[in-house]
């Protein structure tokens, strides 16, 4: 709706594939303030001219710095591979401009056989990297966790203020039949497995609702001391090579976890179970429990009972987009009306305009990104060295 | 998010009430479309005031005629009571502007004892009206029925789509506890009862679905052609007066029904079960059931397990809002995170602003709005008189 | 367990099919009471010895008449078709038995052409019939109506009489994708279609809870007083047959309707919707829910969450039963860990011997076989005529 | 029902309380074997000659060594405190009754200071000796987690034997708000808190469910190898001190956890996740999760959806049991219509006095008491050094 000074905000978009879209997507559902594309761009330049036409983008550049230096752009949103989130982020920074990065917003990317504590003490330093070229320039860094923003959560974090009291325990889950891209089944390209690809997500939502409990009663966020965790490759055991036919998205050559599991302590005595796994049939399962001293909340993002379809075999819905990850669209599933809204990009995107047109924080920021990333390369390290790591010695104040 | 030319839409809204609210909030989210909310009536001009401020709309008035005569509004949206529906929608019609109308289109309005065929014969008569009054002044009809809109209700539709095949049965219900508001209790003001109230709901959705099936294959809309109906006044009974607490709302004076059951056959040979009541406990039920020759839908607008939460006394989500019409917050209960959206008002706003500014028909018309009434008021003339009532006489081609 | 003095009950059986197997499995969870199967009888004499083999029964035979006079027979148990029912009870009881007979008690077996009136007076004589040879004879009636002990259902009964307060509304269905069985599909043999062999179960249900809030008070049962009621052919229509592939159970010649809904008044002025159909797919459907004015049930027989299970494809679970007539076992489905227990099976068995051996009446008893033939017949007369049927000039005191 | 011989067991029961009762009513109900309660002892006599009269044992006795030595008893039904487990049932052993104790089989029972690896080390010795003894004396020792029978757990036994492959991952918990009963909240009376009180069901049934994979293919069970594990009061933070009103049952003086989380490996790479609570509101929670190479199972024991019910205040349903631990009925509840059955306590009665009639091992043995008791105490151990405890050593063969 129409406002009589409605800001502008204009975005220049580094990436064009499906993370972009869904980016893109979720500009034009905003609302309020006038969000102008002025930029994408692409390695393969056709592939930016097609973005460009598609969403009406201004221009379409092979290059990156394109977009960085454009005087036209406010905010560069990072929609490419996590190893190239940091030192694009610093780069859209010292060029002036508000950043918008995907989750994770980094990691260690390297060896396999690389110490644990290395890859925690790689990770950290490239976010603080990160964090200190927003501060220094003065921009705005937008962490896309969409989890924070999907409408069960902030139901929950509602539900939740209105009846006081401490969260006692959090369990969340992400988790799904895997990939075939190789590209996130190795630690050179994907910074880990399930825990950084999918546990990120419960777990930036679980961080978050603690810290916004301590910010409630105008205090400090409360945060996480410690990590205990497993991972594993579930499939990849002689009994599941053994076992025909298979199911799992699998890829040879596979170097990364496809499940693992934190048990983080906080530091008012609370605690969080946070798993993920790509060895999971049956569709995406992106699930949140709050237990709460006065109050129980199930944040249901996927699956929910919306809407409850059934098809007697798998060609009846084979037109019509079903629930990401599931493996027959035959018998009862659990199709998202929306599964953008449920899953919160429009809502991330508009804080993130929001927060650059109004000079205010998004809540998703650099703060719960590094924290995020702190657990979970924790967690690697604990996995590795079968013990609880402390995390206090990670986190900046 | 903004396009170069992003078309207008001048908004003039007629009531300041909880409808009125819905809309204007619902505006507030379209995009792609500036709508400007250009003025707004009320009876008491403080309340126009105060809307207009909160909105942003440029005019208050406490006349009707100023937002209908305004040359600054393009459309006129009804936020009125349902006997004021058909006399504004003509004014408006007349007057060269746009008409949204909430549901229902109109209806009988008069004394209970009126015969239950002249009661049809009055609503289609006014509905009538309005749909000529449109095509006369060559402007969009705007059928408020949101369960159109309703993101459920739209995925069961494309899935419908992808499946082919013919819907073979439909069985649908809105309910809740009911309403202390005499306004909708009396056949003055109301028009009938829960069938009108709240049963049209479910009714346009799914003769939507049947006329949708026809359209798809490139036919005609497929229409109902017989209703069978009873009603009654389950809350006003001796066994339900002698029965005490009582958790119901109900109203003195009440002369109109509290439960209503249609069984509508459709030309094509299937069928649909459409339920209303206001004696239902336990917060408002919203369901669609789609039986299919090759699929099977349940579209779960309320209650859903989005989010599922558990209070252990009323008093802990006390701040917080979860469903409508539910006695009590204790307990386990399905909050909405956005109910607005789950329902579908801003997919109705946006759909009823494009067909404005592009010219073409909104999705729920005039013709979907005069087939409800057909259906109700002749499962009002089936109850009293104990027998089917055939529909094609009443319906128009 | 064993107590010091077990009475002991000697079952004859007369056939030796699926429901004769589904009884003598539930004989076998009898506790407190010894049942002895003294004998079973089937045309086929094979399949009476290979059943008598199986369950340990001491005799077999080909002649109905052999169970009914053996000396050694308490009661007969008759698991044979519909239209057999009513002559073999009637014959049973004149022996001096008890007796106990599946669902419908009896019906119309005939002519489709027959009029709707001609099949509700035959169909209560023959109730009638059987009622009174039972009461001369002093043996008990038990009506296999299982809804009536399914544990969800007398949960419910519980949970009302603990409520107090009226039963207001009813709703419950039994549908499931219909069978391949001609002697279902065709009035000769089954009586009628998916009202009498389906929609019997929730009707049951329905009658017994409001008979049984009426008793609770020390007073009479509240019983119908009307019903008005639709039926259809839904798998029958021009749309249906054009489209392909067909997942329903058809019959060709079938002629008896595959749909039936019925609104029911009650004494009390409360009202029953019960429909039932076997034109849905998904598996068996068998779900009552009751409004009361201070409290709200939901029986889920089927489906319900005890169990869920996806597979990816049909093959998975292929040796191991899903539930009732589900057309695939890939995706989500709902298996019963114990369909019979869940559905009410040794339950109801229980009830019977113990009312046998214990000399009292059955929770499910002739009373209610015969009201529920009236509501079922006098909605056909009502589907056929297009009117409402007083159910009260055809209901017993 | 009656066989020609059906088999007698003779049962003496130690203890007459909560448990005691929720035995002698599953043994109502085994059917094909006669159950004979032949005698009951309670240190309080009156109480155990209230109980005799009530189920129909033949003796009652202050002292459990008169029913332990009373020939007419064929199995010592122990259902006393656990730290009572391993000396009675070691006296029953030897005096050659067969024996069936209640979970946990024993524990370490002493102060809290104690190590938690002599506490690892002197539960096992414990479970040794009565394991010893079971064997030495040719008696059977059956170990009554009801989990390992419950219908839901059973039925996805079966599910995952049709589908074949790796079970990959379970995820079990068992939580509920906790008691008022101190004996079960101090080290020297329960033996540890959440994880050996509730934790042992979801553990019991996936430690039985891994071996049953590994037996199915004729192979030897599949058992776990390493535990990693933290646990916690989370209702003794200073942040759930300071909040108020208090939902939570808290006992002052309690020394140990009211939550703990178990990551499980076993040997062929596949790994479990077991939690258990006393800090969560709405009802107890007993639920499994099995992720298999082909299917995908969830075992809902509680809740599940068999039955919703709504009451609009906590008066309503005041006079019907819902569920365990709810702190109110008002709002949604999902009661249980038979717990006892959920839970599969007549199922496990069935197969313990069939193991003793027929001379077969139960399902649920000494093996995997002593598995449950090497994870647990395992998981103590792990939580209080911050490391993965290698279980090896500590399981026999």
């Amino acid at each position: 709706m129409r406002t009589s000074a409605a800001p502008r905000v204009r975005v220049g978009m580094i990436g064009a594939g499906f993370v972009a879209r869904l980016h893109a997507e979720a500009y034009r559902h905003v609302h309020g303030i006038e969000v102008e594309l002025a930029g994408v761009a692409a390695a393969r330049p056709e592939r930016a001219a097609a973005f460009a036409a598609e969403f009406g983008a201004r221009r379409a550049a092979a290059d990156a710095r394109a977009v960085i230096d454009d005087p036209a752009v406010d905010v560069v949103d990072l929609c490419v591979p996590s190893h190239l989130h940091a030192p694009l982020a610093v780069e859209a920074a010292r060029a002036g401009k508000h950043v918008i990065v995907e989750k994770p917003l980094t990691g260690f990317f390297g060896p396999a056989a690389t110490p644990r504590a290395e890859m925690l003490r790689q990770a950290l330093a490239q976010a603080d990297g990160v964090i200190a070229a927003c501060r220094e320039a003065g921009v705005r860094l937008c962490y896309a966790e969409n989890w924070v923003y999907a409408p069960p959560v902030q139901k929950a974090r509602r539900l939740l203020a209105a009846a006081g009291g401490p969260i006692l325990r959090l369990v969340g889950e992400e988790s799904h039949s895997g990939t075939h891209a190789p590209i996130n089944k190795r630690w050179e390209t994907g910074g880990g497995g399930s825990l950084i690809g999918k546990g990120c997500h419960p777990l930036g939502a679980a961080l978050y609702l603690k810290a916004d409990e301590g910010r409630r009663g105008g205090g400090a966020p409360i945060r996480p001391v410690s990590v205990l965790a497993e991972v594993a490759q579930l499939a990849d055991t002689a009994a599941f090579r053994a076992s025909a036919p298979r199911y799992l998205n699998t890829v040879e050559g596979a170097d990364v976890e496809d499940w693992g599991s934190m048990l983080i302590a906080f530091e008012d005595g609370s605690v969080a179970q946070i798993s993920a796994s790509d060895a999971v049939l049956g569709g995406i399962r992106n699930q949140l429990a709050v237990y709460a001293a006065k109050a129980v909340l199930f944040c249901n993002i996927n699956p929910n009972d919306a809407v409850q379809a059934y098809a007697p075999d798998p060609a009846v819905f084979a037109g019509e987009y079903i629930t990401e990850k599931i493996e027959t669209t035959a018998g009862w599933t659990f199709p998202q009306p929306d599964e953008d809204w449920m899953t919160g990009y429009p809502h991330e995107m508009q804080d993130f305009v929001e927060s650059v047109a109004h000079g205010r924080e998004p809540l998703s920021s650099g703060a719960l990104a590094r924290d995020v990333l702190a657990v979970v390369y924790g967690a690697y390290l604990s996995a590795a060295e079968g013990r609880r790591v402390d995390l206090r010695p990670h986190l900046t104040a």
